[in-house]
Formats: C-alpha cells, sequence, structure tokens
C-alpha cells in the first residue's frame, strides 16, 4: 500500500523532504511515499493539490481510504463526482500564521494610512487609534478566527460574520443576510476569509459595498470569486471604496491589462497571503494518516455538501 | 492657586475640555484651571510642552510644586538649570497604544516587503514567518517594551537592548555596548525607542550600522539624535541597510531638500508616531494632581541625572 503524492511533480523537490521527516516523526514508515503508482488499487492516501498533471477521475483508486489536500480551499475537487473517498482540507499552522501576518499587515497599511504619505512634503496627520476603526471579518473558520483576535488583540473592535451562527472570542460575531448588513454598515476595513462556494460567491456586490461607510477599505485575502469585481472597480471610482487589497482573483495569474493591476487605488499581491508552509502542513498530512491507521477521526475533514 | 496650562496657546483649544473632563474625573475642581497667570507666585501646578510662548524661565513660580510635561521626551526642558520643581514626563497610554500600531504596522510592511510588491507583474514571492526574522528593540522603557511584546505576540523573535539591565517578559534582554552587538549582528528589523540623551546620541552610526546583517531595516520613531544621519545615508546607498522609515530628525519639520526626502528608500513620516492623544493624557494629567495633593508620589517623574 502506498502513500500517493498527487500534487504535481513540480512541487515533490519542496515536499518530499518535510513530508518523510512528518511521517518518520510521526512513526510511520516513510517508504510508502512515493510520487507515481503504477497499480492505483495499491494507493492508500493521496497526498492531492491540483494542477496539470494531478488526477480527476478518481475511480480507478477503489482502495484508497483518504485524499488529503495540501490547500486550504477545496473548490476544485470538493464538487467532482468521481471523489467517493473522504477529504481533508489542509489547516496549516505556518498558514495560518501567514495569513495573520498579511491581514494584520495590511489592515494596518490602510489604518495607518500609510499609502496616503507625502514623499516631498511634512504635513502632520495624525490617524485615530485602531479603538475607532471597526474591522469586519467576513468569515469565521480557522483563518477568520485567527485574524481577527490578533486584530482585536492590537485593539481594533472587530465584527465577524458567518453564514450561521459562531461564537468567538473578542469578536462580536453576526450572520445571516441582516447580519452582514449590521457589520458592513460599521465597518472601516472589510477583510474577506470566507470559503468559495456557491453561497458566498459576490458576498462582495453593487448593494453590499454600498452599505459600507464611505471611504472604506477592502482586503481580500480569501478567494476571487467573494468579490464582483465591476462592483468593486466602480466603487473605488466613485469614492464609496477608498483603496482594495487583493491577493486572489478569478483568474490566476491575475492578467496583463485587467483593470486592477494599473488602479491606483488598488494593491495586487500575487496569492501570497495563504501560502501553505511544507514543514508545518505535512505534520498536518501525517497526523491524518497516523489517524487513519489508528482508526482515529480525521481531521479537517470536508463537509461536501457545505463544500468546505 | 492656580494650575497653569503653559503648553502653548494654540493647543489650548484641543487640550482645555479633556482637561477639565479629566479633573472633575478626579475629583478636582477644574476652575484652577487657566490658560494665563497673572501673578507667577500663585501657580500651583505648571502643564508643559516646549513652544513658541511658553517659559523658558521658571525661577518666578516660587510655589509651583511640579511641572507635568504634556510630552514623553523631555530633553527640551530637563536642562534648564531655572527649572528646580519636581518634573514628570507623559506617559500616556493612547501615546503607548499608538506607538504599537505604528511600530508593528512599519514592521510588517518591512517584514512584508510592501514596498517592494511589483505594480505590473505576477511574481510570487513568499516571506519568511515572522519566526524567522529577528526585531532588534533599541530601548525598553514604556514604549519599546509594549512595542515589542505586541510584535513577539505576532510572532516575531523580538532582542531587546537597553543601557542598564532589564527583564521584559517576551524579549530577549541585552545591555552594554557587547550586547549592542549581539543584538544588532542577528536583528534584521531595528527599532529605536531610545530617549534622547548624551549617552545615546548616534547609537547607531557607521560602526554599529556595519555589525548588521546585510539588508536589515530601520525603524526610527524614537528621537531623531539616535541616529547619525550621514552613516545612515551612507550604508542606504552601500546596501547595508535596505530601508528606513524615520519619523524623528534633528530638525523638524524636516526641511525641504533635506536628502531623506528624495531617497528612494526612505519613508519619512511627520512625527505622528507618539503623539500625545489628549483624552487619555488629560487623565495622567489629572492623576498627578490628585497625587500632589494628597502627598503621594508622582508618576513619570524625571530622573534630572539620567535625562528622562
Amino acid at each position: 500500500m502506498t502513500i500517493l503524492f498527487a500534487a504535481g511533480d513540480w512541487r515533490w523537490p519542496t515536499w518530499e523532504a518535510p513530508l518523510r521527516a512528518a511521517l518518520r516523526e510521526a512513526g510511520l514508515d516513510d517508504s510508502a511515499l512515493t510520487l507515481t503508482a503504477s497499480d492505483p488499487g495499491a494507493v492508500e492516501v493521496m497526498i492531492y493539490a491540483p494542477g496539470g498533471d494531478t488526477p480527476d477521475d478518481f475511480t480507478p483508486y477503489t482502495r484508497c481510504k483518504a485524499v488529503l489536500s495540501l490547500w486550504a480551499g477545496v473548490e476544485r475537487i470538493v464538487t467532482n463526482p468521481t471523489l467517493t473517498q473522504p477529504l481533508c482540507r489542509m489547516v496549516d499552522p505556518g498558514l495560518t500564521q501567514g495569513m495573520v501576518e498579511y491581514v494584520v499587515g495590511h489592515t494596518l497599511r490602510a489604518h495607518l494610512g500609510m499609502d496616503q504619505l507625502s514623499r516631498t512634503r511634512w504635513q502632520p496627520v495624525m490617524p485615530p487609534l485602531a479603538g475607532e476603526r471597526p474591522v469586519a471579518m467576513l468569515g469565521l473558520g480557522a483563518l477568520g478566527a485567527a485574524c481577527g483576535q490578533s486584530l482585536a488583540c492590537l485593539g481594533f473592535p472587530v465584527l465577524g460574520w458567518s453564514r450561521g451562527p459562531r461564537d468567538v472570542s473578542m469578536i462580536e460575531c453576526h450572520h445571516g443576510r441582516e447580519g452582514l448588513r449590521t457589520v458592513l454598515e460599521q465597518a472601516q476595513i472589510v477583510v474577506t476569509l470566507l470559503p468559495s462556494t456557491p453561497e458566498t460567491e459576490n458576498t462582495l456586490d453593487a448593494e453590499t459595498l454600498g452599505w459600507l461607510p464611505r471611504g472604506a477599505a477592502i482586503i481580500n485575502p480569501g478567494r476571487g470569486t467573494l468579490i464582483d469585481d465591476d462592483a468593486l472597480l466602480a466603487a473605488l471610482d466613485s469614492g464609496q471604496v477608498a483603496q482594495a487589497t487583493l491577493d486572489v482573483f478569478r483568474t490566476e495569474p491575475l492578467p496583463q491589462g485587467h483593470p486592477y493591476w494599473a488602479h491606483p487605488r488598488v494593491t495586487v499581491t500575487p496569492h501570497i497571503a495563504a501560502e501553505t508552509r511544507p514543514a508545518t502542513a505535512a505534520r498536518v498530512i501525517a497526523e491524518n494518516i497516523r489517524r487513519l491507521r489508528a482508526g482515529e477521526p480525521l481531521l479537517h475533514r470536508v463537509d461536501r455538501i457545505a463544500g468546505y
């Protein structure tokens, strides 16, 4: 029985050593880990990330007991009808830490008005303290909760929103359509960290962007589908939204000539906010393989109905 | 007996209401607060900040029991030979909060490489996590300790330095000349939050900047005198220092034509990092007046020998 690395040949050099180390650390035999499986029926576990040479037909993997995603977002695999095996998302402590740094950094950039600093003239403008700058955190999963709590520790009032009710310490939690309105009407900075599902598509559109106080800032390190791009560009042009920092897009890499590139109030970052970190993520993979063999419940198992 | 506001007539509109409110909140009579004292001998307490119309001869204030500075830095008054009254610095919780936001924000800006983001091309570059980015905090007073602890909470290893030995939780503390070398040799980002004294002048000079790993970033929200400007400009030009964010200068406003303005790797902020916030600072002033009248020790009293 083999552990198949089905996450792209080109990722193998980055991942092989951390995965072997993590498997050994978990008391497992790392010789089962392989980049190719001549017999799909011999695959016990598949480590997966989407890409050119990774499977899109899971039917031959008849004895595979779990598909373990290297990515937090599973929208490109969760709807695959041939996938009948349990699917687990990546919840990587290194990824969470990187996301917290990105979100706190770009929130403070907007809060302190770094982009508006004069490069030629002494113009003292004192920003308000964080306590006077409400932040909306759309999405209260592992990433949204961690980012919201870090912002709350720095003094920002954090208004959280999720589809269903949640209770997260240090965050004032709201849910449902009315809750979204309550949160956005107060938010000067909005962070979008929802999963990509049919329900979350265009969560920020012309109507909901209109609920924000004029001059709000948007930070999207979640998924490109969460924002209606045309509505955001219109809100930026009208001044309703003062600046947007975008890490994820409907098409990546963001195509040359896309209006986001040239827009003076848009900052494009190249999908770096939530990079899985091999050293920490490999330990999550190894722990799930240990659990599988011990008959314990898998971590971060995807709810196929909810889609994440 | 009067409480004299000797901090500049132009500051009176900003400060009068918060001071009166704080005095009443402390159970004191705010009618003693005044902007002018025809009889200097009737002044019991002086609220002070340097400026055009504030006293530089304290001799006539014969019955004044304390001079309470609105500023954290007292170098412009501490050496005044006519000042024999107890002098207290401002340690304003609002100022500390503002400083933490500035230091964490600009540290993350350097850490995440925000200034190096391409505005035209998709070039994924993943910064290391904060845990791999040691930060040096030069100065471990109220401001340095608070900023260092906030950075440590975000995951940065923080190496602290002060003239004498200190013990601050979450910070690896060093002191003395050898300690400075130990700290700087490891630091990828350096924050200077020392008081301005003869001993701290040019703490960062050609020699100490040379101790840093190549490509370090400097953030100075402390005092302009802490850095030898010519040495910093030379280190920026050679690449030894990759970027500098400076909030304080030997001459303020920073003169037009100063090389810092035009330097592509220098960010000038107009002395906004440690702005005293009237609402919170007024409570500190009122508490010291209450203590004075109750015969209790004053808060934040300046050591005239140390100079801060």
